[in-house]
Order: C-alpha cells, then structure tokens, then sequence
C-alpha cells in the first residue's frame, strides 16, 4: 500500500523527533474544512521556518483533506479498538492511515477509552506503522499508559483544559512529578505538556520541567492570529 | 455557506424521492478510500440507469472523497449529541455536512444511541438541512423514534444484520407490525427495511410489505460483483 | 416466588393509585444506609396520614433494607437491560424484585439508556409485575418513550434538576406540552413532573397542568426537615 | 462510624493473608438473594475448614444481606468513579462500605472502566479502608493498572472466562508473563488468576506459576455442588 510509505515519509525520524507542538483541531469551527486547511498551512510554514515539528490533529472528517493539501503530520484525535468489518459509525485506524493520518491521539480526556481499548488501539496504531499518542489526566494515568508503550504520552489535567492556564504554571510539579512516574516504568516515551498552554513561556517552562513538546488546542485555534500563536509555541521550542 | 446549497441539490425533492436503496458501507476494507469511491460509482450508475436512488453511508474519513468524486446522495454513519466546541475525537453534524454529506444515518445496531441523544441529532441535522435517517431494533423502538420526527426510519433486527437472511423473508410480520405501529404515530415518515437484505427479491418484498426502501451492508459491499448487486436490488424498485 | 406477592401487594391497585409522589434517594448519604430507612419511614407514615402514595427510590444497596423495614413502595433507581447470567457489576431486575422492590426508574438524566435499552428494561420490568418508570428529559423524548407502555413517565428537564426551581414554575409550557404529545401516542400512561420540585406549591401547580403526580430528590433528601419537606408536597396532592 | 471498624476487623491482616479464593457472584440466579446468602456460607465452612481465605462478590442487592449473615469478606463486583451526590442509579464506595462490604472488585471484563476512573475508584476505595481488587483482561493492561497500585489485580483472559477452560492451563505463558510485567511495576500487589478455574488442579496449577489466589465465577456458582466446589478450590490453596 503506497500510503502507508507515504505515512512513513511524513513521520520519518529527522521529522518527528522533538521537540514538537501537536495542534488539536477539537470540533471548533475555526478548524473545520477549508480552515481546517489553513491553520495546517500556518503549521507547515511555522514548522519549515523553525525546523521544529508542528503536527495537526483534524477532525476525522478532514484528515484526508488537510493530508493532501499539507505537509504537516496529521493526527486522528481518535480512534475505535476495532479492525475491519461490522462497527458502522466507528474510527478504524486503517482509514485513517488511509486517509493520510501519519499518528493517532486516544484516551482525550473528551473521548476516555477503557484501559483495555487503549492497549489494542496502541497495538494496532502500532502495527500499521502509526505514530500513537495516548494523552493522561494524571500522573497516575500517565504511568498506566506507559506500560502500554505509546509512542507518546500527552498529560493533560482536565481541570486547565480550556481554561487559558497553563499546567506548566499553575501546577508544575504535576508535570515533574509525571514525568518522573513514567521513566520509572518507561524510558522512551516522548511526554508531550498540554492543557492551558498559550504561550511561548509555557512552552520553554513546559520544556525545563522534563518534556519534549506540548499538546495545545484553544491556545492556537481560537487565537485571533492563529499563525502568530502557532509561531509564538514553536519558536519557544528552541530556546 | 454554498455547502448547504450543495446538499440541497443533491438531495432535491426530485432526487430522493422514494423508493431508494441505502448502502452502509460500514468499516469494511472493501468499501474504504478509493474502493468506497469505486462503490459509490457504481451507484452512482446503477442510479442512473434505473431511476432509483441509490444513497451511500461511507466511513467520516472517507465522506468528503465519495461527494467530490460522486454525485450520489452521501450519508454520514454516525453523528455525536454535540454543537462545534472542545469535543475532541467525535463527529460534528457541521462538518459532516461540510465535507459533503447530505445526510446522516443514526443509531445504528452497531452504535446506538441514548434516546435523548437521538432527539439532539435529528434536530440539529434537520436545522442543518440533512436528511436524517434513524435506526430502529424493533417495532416499539421504531414507534418511538417516529415521535422524533427523523425523515427517514430503518429497522433493523439485529439478530439478522450480516446474515444474508432477509427480515421480509424471515420475519414478514416484524415489517408489517412496524409499519403499522410507525403510522400510528408518524404518517410521513419514509420507512427502510434492513438487516439480510441481499437480492432484488428481498427488496420487492420489502416494498409490497409496505417500506419505501432498503438499508444494505453487506449484501452489496461484500458480493463478489458489487455492481451486480446493486443493480439487482435498485431494479427490484422499479416492479 | 413469595417475593412478587409480596410486590404485588405493596403496589397493588388502590396503594399506587395517583397522585403519588416519588422520592429519588440518588448517592446522597443523607439518604444512605440508615438514613435511608429513616426517610422512607417518614415517606410512610406521611402516606398513612394523607392518603397519598410517596414511594421511594434508594440506592440498589438499600433497596432490601429499605423493603424490609417499611411498607412503602420502594423503586430501583436504574436497572441494567439484561436478564440472568454472565453480567459482573449490572443490576438485574430479577435482584431488584427479590430485594422487595415493586418499580424501577430507568433513563434518569444522570443514568441514560439507550433507546434499545429502555424499551428492554421496560419490558423485563413489566413481566416481572414491576412498575416501570421512565425519565425524559424532553417533550419530544417522553413522546417517544411513550411508545414503548411503561406504566409512568417522568418529565425532567436536566437544566432544572437540584436547582429548586420548579419546572411547573419555570416554564409551564414544558408540563403542557409534554402532556399533550404524550396522550397523543398513549392515554394511559401515569405522568410524574420532575426537576426543581420543592414545595406544596410546585406539587399544585404540577397537578393543574396535567400531572399525576411528582418526581422529587434534593427538595426532599436535603431539605434540614425531610419530614416536613415529604409532608408538605404530600399534602399538596389532595388539593 | 462503626461500619469502617467492623470493616477492618473482616480484612484484618491474618484474614486476608493469601492465598485467597475470590468468587464472583456475577448477575447468576444461583447466587441471588437468599441463594447468594447459602453460597456465602458455604464459602465461610470452607474458610474455617481450610483456613484459607473465601471471598464472595454479591449483587450490589445483596451485599448487606450478605454480609448480615456471614462473616466472609464481601466484595462489590462494581463501583463507579463518583463521590456521594447527585448519582442517580449510579454505585457509590460509601454505600457499598456501609452495606458491609470489606472490598471492591473493579474493571471485569464484563464491566470495564475507563483508565481514569479505575484510578478514581481504587483511590476513593482505598480512602475508605476498601480492598481494591482490578481486572485486567492481558498482560499489558494488568502492567498498566499496577501502576495505579491497587491492592490486588485478577488477569483474566476474556477469551476463557466461562469456558471451564483454566488461563492456567490453556496459557500458561498469560500467567507467568503477566506476573512478570507486574513485578516489574509493583512488588507488592497481590495477583489473582481467573477464567476457566474449576477444580484444585487449577488452582495448585495458578500458585505454581506466581500467583496468590484465583478469581472464580461459574466453576463455584454453576456447579452441581457448589460447597464441594468451594472445597475444592480452597483446599488445593494448602498444597
């Protein structure tokens, strides 16, 4: 299957290695089709201007759209524990590979899966050559999941969702007290920081406290210059 | 937005019209990227030829590349309770409706719905002008999405889903009951009959039961000749 | 089996004779364990003085308890759609009834069931000689619930709920035209009004607008006088 | 509250010193009501014969009746990840202490949670002086719940749970894998074996290969003669 090769090229590892800024695209209409599109467009010439990987996480809906017409990574924000077959209105990871999808973000605290949907999820992410990253809502979650060998983990205390605050400020032994629960079990996985990142600042603090990139959705589509913000994240990757 | 313009046209009083036949193409390998497209050709032809709608239900990922490339009617598999916003990994009527969809397929045997969730996502797919098509088990869960007011009901036995035994061969009385108790309380409901359909016989007998039409899965999408089968099942309304 | 006598009796035909008044214990401690007991025992002899049936609903680890120690009708407040077996952590209706239960209350806005579900539940409820009730959150969902002959229907918008605004007071047109779609499809169903009831007033003005009677929680359970709260909405239903 | 203290007493380090035979209860009319209640003693002539721990998972119904009327360590076979509250229908760990219950059993395979609620619930349970039993239906998913640092972890293969087939048998390699993995995580949590146990031989087979004690379902309730099953299981834990 050529895609998958394709999917290969995206995720090769001169591109994916961190630090990176994942874009959660969520349901918001500031990144729905054709600005779906453009906000991918904002993430590719950010990512080429820094050389620092910026990766989007569309709706399942434009995963296909936002592939072809972009560079970046592109992420499913979800994906069903099923293979082929009768599972009408579920998330199959061979589509979404299909698609163009070069990873795979499950376990949002918006759309939990049970502890035994996330290791097959992984395992089938895996198989296909998909990068996974399963995001955490607490350290103890976080050590949970590593014994499941993501790719990556993202923790994101749901308590700052949303809110503008960033976890690497309002609670930054959260994410140094994670990131020492996961070495303990697992010594590879890359740990994203999300939840209420806004901010370069958030993302260097988030950087000092132990993790390779960070996890961010309002921060950049609801931002009233979605490029700046995504540039603002980015360029903080490198200091 | 000219994307509604669009569903519009293609779901045209003229065009839908019953009878029609529905194809779920569910999360098969067979109907999947460029072979959904391939199937949705062919009924775009077979609809064509006879006269018939002929409909599909292709996977999210896959609903913008069956519209761009078809002209057939195109139905989303499944759609989440929700508005745009922070609901990350579920499926938004808006951007269903964006990448091409001109109607939605609800709760199905294989993802069902609570009730109240079912009411929310008939209501917001009908202010968004898709043609809303709810799934029913039984004749009591039929008669009591007909209070709903969806455009269309297909019922579905599960115990027959994927078996190739017809409901109207099998069953006859769960159709005939069904519809009785439907019109009871929804007279303009259009009625599907589903679950084993799989030959041009099944379908008649569908009609003369007293359904304006058929839900197919794998009677079509896993036959050796997909078009025949389709052709052999949208024929069949024409008698 | 001495245990549907026994529920028969609790439940028959002149006790569960409207307007009654259904006291959901929910996960409150105030109404927990002993305390639990305790309010049922104020439900009980309020129901002596008026004449008036006030059934309750503790939690599943109650309900003996509860049925053992008093004589009112007492109601599970959720039952899983399964029969007998292999179902570790659900709540069967077969368990309820030999606990001393006479009713359930399904699809409570806290506890949804699928459409499928509830009309099971129902189902199993009623051939258990149980007395099933069912929540809507919506006029257009009790219409379809409706459908399905349980023997109550309770209304309860979630907006209202624990807030202690009384829906009768907040928006009558929701108890009225709730009323109304419901007898189109089904006369004979008893109708409870729910959400925000706390005082003799609400129960009046519930009973005015086509009601049978009340669904009540917090206005009762933490109310600093529960006795006097159950007195007050029991009185109410002989005026 | 003196519910905790006779709580303890029932799990007091000499009682619930392994090895342990755990039996599940599930929704089985066999072990309802007063059934269970026989079953329980059963469990308990055994305890004292052996001196080997028998536990017992009732139906949330039965739980108190239970554990009124034996003195075996009773489990809850599910707990929801919620404080007390507004729950409607929901299992609360406060009501489930209250009724008795010295231990909850959380995550079968019949009954999955989401990875952050199995935190929340052995967290909450284990504030309350709860012994917290998880399921985990593989190797890696048990690893992942180590991390969570429940009391105990049963790993039972959903593939053999009610075939009469032992895990211990069939998949030798499960057990000592899983041990393994588990070890890794967590030197101190007790390991149970589950699905397919039957008779002694399954038992001496799962302590051989590292484990503590097994879980046990339709090997004890569905046999011809329970108390001789009992004995069986509990006796081979001495050899």
């Amino acid at each position: 299957m050529p895609l998958v090769a394709e999917a290969v090229r995206r995720m090769s590892p001169g591109r994916i290695s961190p630090p990176l800024v994942l874009v959660n695209f969520k349901c918001y209409l500031e990144a729905t089709g054709a600005r779906a599109v453009q906000l991918a467009r904002y993430a590719e010439q950010t990512s080429k201007k820094f050389g620092v990987v910026v990766a989007v996480a569309p709706q399942a809906t434009d995963l296909r759209l936002v592939s072809q017409q972009t560079k970046v990574p592109v992420f499913a924000q979800h994906v069903d524990p099923i293979g082929p077959g009768s599972h009408t209105g579920h998330v199959l990871a061979e589509s979404v590979l299909e698609a163009g999808a070069s990873g795979i973000l499950v376990n949002h605290s918006e759309r939990r899966l049970e502890a035994s949907s996330i290791e097959e999820v992984v395992s089938r992410g895996k198989n296909l050559g998909l990068t996974t990253v399963v995001c955490a809502n607490t350290s103890g979650v976080a050590a949970a999941v590593s014994s499941l060998d993501p790719d990556m983990i993202a923790v994101e205390p749901p308590e700052l969702i949303g809110t503008g605050v960033a976890v690497s400020e309002a609670k930054p032994e959260i994410i140094t007290d994670t990131v020492s629960r996961i070495r303990r079990v697992n010594s590879a996985v890359t740990i994203l920081c999300g939840a209420g990142i806004t901010s370069g600042g958030d993302v260097r603090e988030a950087l000092r406290l132990g993790t390779q990139g960070v996890l961010v959705a309002s921060g950049v589509v609801k931002a009233k210059d979605q490029a700046a913000a995504i540039a603002d994240l980015a360029g903080a990757c490198l200091q």
